[in-house]
């Protein structure tokens, strides 16, 4: 066992570094935050003070203010933390549905979408995309999945699920819509906000929510992993239903304790501390959206000035992670010796990183939390690397 | 909403304090480990060449290595990590065990492993421990409720879990004797190692293990939430199995991702790097258990000097987490104002914290890593508040 390899850990990327990597922008921890990660970054440092035996209720740190202050800033019922927003998918389902269920999701849905309903033995009935080059989600379609699963089945799904802002294209999907279709046939339904709250504004009753889940180390500059599972009044009674179970020699019982969070979620250090450090940055952020959208449509107006670079997914984006094709690129890559790593290692040169190293025919970024100077050095870069490789760039108009 | 209250966030500890809570001394970080705390605070810090989708494949940081190091460690065959001990437990229940089966458990199990059973829809069966003072699980107790559960219900349990040092007494269990019992019945064997692997010597092959759980922020110097499942090459293909799921219009598969850890487990930042950081240091400290042992029993011995204190469980001490009767305490703590919570402000007022406030018929601490000279101060300054309240302390003989 060599035990060096362990010493002096680091990431090997400087802090002026600029990160584009489309799952990390939004999970980069404020100053607070990383002020918090150091007070508590022991094993339980949340618990000093815990007196209610679950991490949502203690009051110093204020935990239990932060519950109550993000249920509204959703505007939902009721909020848990979850150890990543995979558990809060696998939580919802588990309490909600009966193995052999349907779960009805769209096509574009995250992997953990997917596990979630394969670890609650769900089946899964796809909502279908337009394919290329939008891949948009018709709400429409859920309305016809629900309608074929009851013919094939006999019933209704037992829950939908919708990845609000996809990780593929960044396409925002009409939530509004398939809330409203849910209701309609009264199938619960899940709102994957992975890629959406704590970036954008989300109202969960508008969107005619029954679970929101969340991803603290996504997209609430919180360190990993961190999720949160909101519901309403509706449902958190069955949600986060309590502890039945009984010792049969001993008696013992364990009645405050919620089963799909495993008794108390275990993010009572740094996952939760994060969080609580940078929700005041995250509340003002989201109000500056609009903002980030439009630095977002910057960056492709410039790259798509490169022969073949065509942005994918809706146009012009309405999110901040915004995925590229880029052809000329493969075919300059078969020619270097680097092959498909040699736009990473052209972009790391000039300090830039988080494009995923071995892609070239298409790749995707994310600029979220990144200033319009840095995102103009970004198109410069790109543009620059595109002319070295003697790609045809657009004049500006 | 008032935001102010979430700025400037301290745990109102001050690092010069002495803490004694049972929960938190094998998981206070070492200073590599606050380091690595802070480089790779971002969400997906782990994730930056992350080429094989899943966190236990990395190899930059060395995440492979640690797997495989910490395999080694434990003498197990195959490694996972986990959001925590408790999701250890219940994956391993869901690969292995169907609902409606049967967990033969100590009755000394901690909650989570009660709620892990419950999440997986399975009963449990305690095996009985010896009660005041000495709370001792005898081993025999397995075979005996292994052939009630037969009669019972046709068949063996399904699985048999053991909590390897109780949080309640601190009692080393004899898990070989256990592991034996579990072999000659064909019985698969979950060790609970929350409070021993990482801070004491394991050998999981020795004590005939089948499923080894630990807890990173319990006893392995990691931030929250950190959890290793360990198994052998008999189970890790079953436990580890990947995802099979297929999406029916898409087609899209998972197949190297694993389904009882939601597909790749999120501990990709702080938790796993706190794990890695401090692992050098964990294999070295567990070498000197035994003087962590010699101190703990002579913090008992000085207390036990105190009139009414007995400390409860094995005597003496095996472990460093030890729990003690206190009526006396009890007797003065209805006389002042504080009521219980006088011996825990009486404590803070010599700047030793983490007895649970409130306590005074009983408590719990834990002395692990403190040096003799801080356990001679606590020694002192519980002596010191005996006497106060005019309990009779014994000359030191």
């Amino acid at each position: 066992m060599n035990l060096d390899i362990y010493k002096n850990l680091n990431r090997g990327i400087e802090s002026t570094y600029i990160n584009l990597n489309p799952i990390q922008r939004g999970g980069v921890l404020t100053a607070e935050a990383r002020k918090a990660a150091l007070e508590f970054a022991d094993g339980y440092s949340v618990c000093d003070f815990c007196f209610e035996s679950r991490v949502d209720l203690v009051q110093n740190p204020p935990v239990r203010n932060l519950t109550a202050d993000i249920a509204e800033f959703l505007n939902m019922d009721d909020v848990r933390f979850t150890a990543g927003c995979r558990h809060a998918k696998w939580a919802a389902m588990h309490m909600v549905t009966e193995p052999g269920e349907t779960l009805v999701l769209d096509s574009l849905a995250h992997y953990t979408s997917y596990l979630a309903a394969e670890a609650n033995q769900l089946k899964v009935v796809e909502v279908p995309h337009s394919g290329y080059p939008e891949f948009i989600i018709d709400p429409e379609g859920y309305a016809e999945k629900f309608e074929e699963v009851e013919r094939n089945t006999g019933s209704l799904p037992a829950m939908a699920l919708l990845t609000h802002v996809d990780y593929r294209y960044g396409n925002v999907a009409d939530a509004a819509a398939v809330g409203k279709i849910c209701k309609e046939y009264g199938v619960p339904f899940l709102l994957n906000t992975a890629y959406s709250s704590g970036i954008m504004p989300i109202d969960g009753k508008k969107l005619g929510v029954d679970f929101l889940c969340a991803s603290g180390h996504k997209s609430w500059a919180a360190s990993s992993p961190m999720g949160i599972l909101a519901t309403t009044f509706e449902w958190n009674q069955q949600v986060f239903d309590k502890s039945t179970i009984r010792g049969d020699w001993s008696g013992r019982g364990f009645t405050k304790k919620e089963v799909a969070l495993f008794g108390c979620s275990p993010v009572f250090g740094v996952p939760v501390m994060t969080l609580m450090a940078s929700f005041p940055s995250v509340v003002e952020r989201v109000k500056h959206w609009d903002e980030e959208v439009e630095n977002a449509r910057y960056l492709a107006t410039q790259l798509e000035r490169i022969e073949g670079f065509h942005q994918m997914g809706v146009k012009p984006t309405e999110h901040t992670l915004v995925a590229f094709e880029s052809l000329p690129l493969f075919e300059a890559a078969a020619k270097t010796k680097k092959r498909g790593y040699f736009l990473y290692h052209e972009l790391k040169k000039r300090k830039i990183i988080g494009i995923q190293p071995g892609m070239s025919k298409s790749f995707k970024l994310n600029t979220f939390g990144l200033s319009r100077k840095q995102i103009e050095y970004v198109a410069d870069a790109f543009i620059e690397i595109a002319r070295k490789y003697k790609i045809p760039v657009e004049d500006e108009t």
